[in-house]
């Protein structure tokens, strides 16, 4: 896994919807992320005359730009998308999977500087907990231990 | 002015809405004051699927209950309300008005055991920042201050 | 369809939790729908030594409340559950299901009073823009057309 | 109505505020909306030391910036303002009147590529409820229909 | 330590503020757990008017509400609080206290039937960062695992 | 004081987090603060799969936005953090300190041009309603005016 922070120019893309439903928001997440958006979310903001709105916020690469601009007109009622450069700074990462007594399980190790971090996969964590009985921070945890003594041996 | 907090049973209404818009919410708010009322807001909430939404929230009298669900259940996509009882304890207040060089003001004026509160109505401020030129927080004090003075000529 | 509103005795479960992933909360509300929660949901809440926090709330029958607790106390880091009585009024509903061009589509339609509302499925209105190709909300008003048409002649 | 999405270079104001009332926010946003601004919203933050606060977001042209700085720093307790360049892309739109039985009624059309879409301003759909006795959800829904069918007529 | 799930009798006030500061509402907070409260927190509610507001939340004993109730009233511009009975039910928990080669730390240990969940102290995990130079996160894991395996003397 | 509002380029970083709990997150707030951030706060976000999540933001000088990632990067579970540009805007401020019967109060003094503000320091306000009895909005009112009469001494 190449060790250096990953640095790539994106754009944000921004609206405010005040006029459309939480389903139609949900379905337009899911066609965004479909679409190619890195990330995707809402944040509640307050607009003028009393109304409770959110702000509709897609993280994607310049040349999808438009073609998810293109989703969010058609599937809410947005008539306006700021757009604005970022810089996204990404920690080196690799998806893994390692062996235990309940079956396969992933996770998402990252790489920052000499540290290394493992975000298990919620995916597996919930199927750990179906199959073990156990807590979902227990499972967690479970899945980080798996992983930390398989690293060593790797590492050898 | 009576000087006793006033104790009263009321009943609050929630429900949890998905598929509205922040607009037809806003319209369900305005039709909800004029019904009868205390109060009304919105909550920002999450719910399951992705979707952003709104917990819209009544403060009534008991006997208006009826009503205003009447009113939820058909400006919004409402389908269940929940009702619980709450007393409310509220400070003795009156709405005042006094005279100062740029016209009368008002405020609503609330009696705490000794202390006497004076909080400027909305519209007054507005109407002196509009006259005088001043800022908002400017405009406020200045109304406190009209009533700070003309409370010592009242209580002699 | 039984024509009156439904009058039932809930509970409403809440808790305030700083110390548990949105990932995990995420897993209990899942596993507390699977558990026979009625609706849950969080609300965005501010608490003691800046940290953003949830309150994750719960609606369920009173018989249910133990065992419910009993899942919030395992999956998340809540140590304290508050318990508050509430009436759920619930206008009279019924999954129904019509034909269209492009398939079955079903909604929940609701009674109210002489009223009639017709709320599309999610997963309705979901296939059916795959289907047809067509935005959220037309899709949404589709069906909604096709149970008015519908109804009209159930009716007669 | 010239069919082009257009794209304007455009400046986002924003600033956190956590010692200024919501009365007073709301009246700098009422301020800025009447000196030029094209967009205002808040959206609540948590600060530091248990304060909740509120971020305020301004979206002006740049040659409004300064003016609307102004507004924002005397209005609010605000003591800096951060500004970023957005780009905003807008849906070609005409603000268009139609008659129906209940008299004229309002809607923003607005173009994307070869479709077209209808949302109907908030006072006509208040208007409409009002004369009508339908409720809001109805009331956009017939306007939305009134202007589908005078859009065949005036486009044959 | 008692494994009894503890039931009480408690009381919830709640009041929406939107004239009132983040700075003062922070202070509230204060003054309120200063006073007994047994949790204060703030919701991000809309009110009308465009106003961003907060509401606040306390919960108390029974015998502790008017005094809190007083101090409300009297720091905040509160004019009306709602009382709501609810019922709590809290974990068996003890804080403990268990050696480490980087001293003493302390956890809230609660016990949920056969299950026991160690909650490391704030205080305790930062105090352990900075002594040992590790993450957040890390200094948490190494406080449950200190937790754990002292557990296991005391038991047998 | 110098009477001009200072223009600076500044950089703004966020990152949305969904595994990490509000705990750690009011840690990292901490330490940010401590690295250099010139502020720091967290908005309620909505991502996918159900989970209540916060975006963390921080504003700072250019030269300390690659020490201040590796902070974000370690303390929370962020592996990806966006950079924007920003201008901040600041009124030309100072903090003073005046005499009063209760000890000294310090303030924040910024200049608008012609027009001149008095922020209280919260830590002054709230040592002051420790001495005087007096309520928090009743001792910012009191530090104003003891600046007020102090500032016309000043300038003759």
């Amino acid at each position: 896994m190449d060790n250096e922070i990953k640095k790539e120019q994106l754009v944000k893309l921004e609206t405010n919807i005040d006029d459309c439903s939480g389903e139609a928001l949900g379905y337009a997440m899911e066609k965004l992320f479909g679409a190619g958006a890195l990330d995707v979310w809402t944040v509640p903001v307050y607009m003028k005359k009393n109304r409770p709105a959110s702000m509709l916020s897609v993280l994607c690469r310049p040349e999808d730009a438009e073609r998810l601009r293109g989703i969010i007109f058609r599937e809410t009622t947005s008539i306006g998308i700021r757009e604005t450069e970022v810089v996204r700074y990404a920690l080196p990462r690799e998806e893994m999977e390692t062996e235990t007594p309940f079956g396969p399980v992933r996770a998402k190790v990252c790489m920052n500087g000499g540290e290394r971090y493992v975000y298990p996969e919620y995916e597996s964590v919930r199927a750990l907990c179906a199959k073990s009985g156990c807590a979902y921070a227990e499972a967690e945890n479970y899945i980080r231990a798996a992983f930390a003594s398989e690293s060593g041996e790797k590492e050898s």
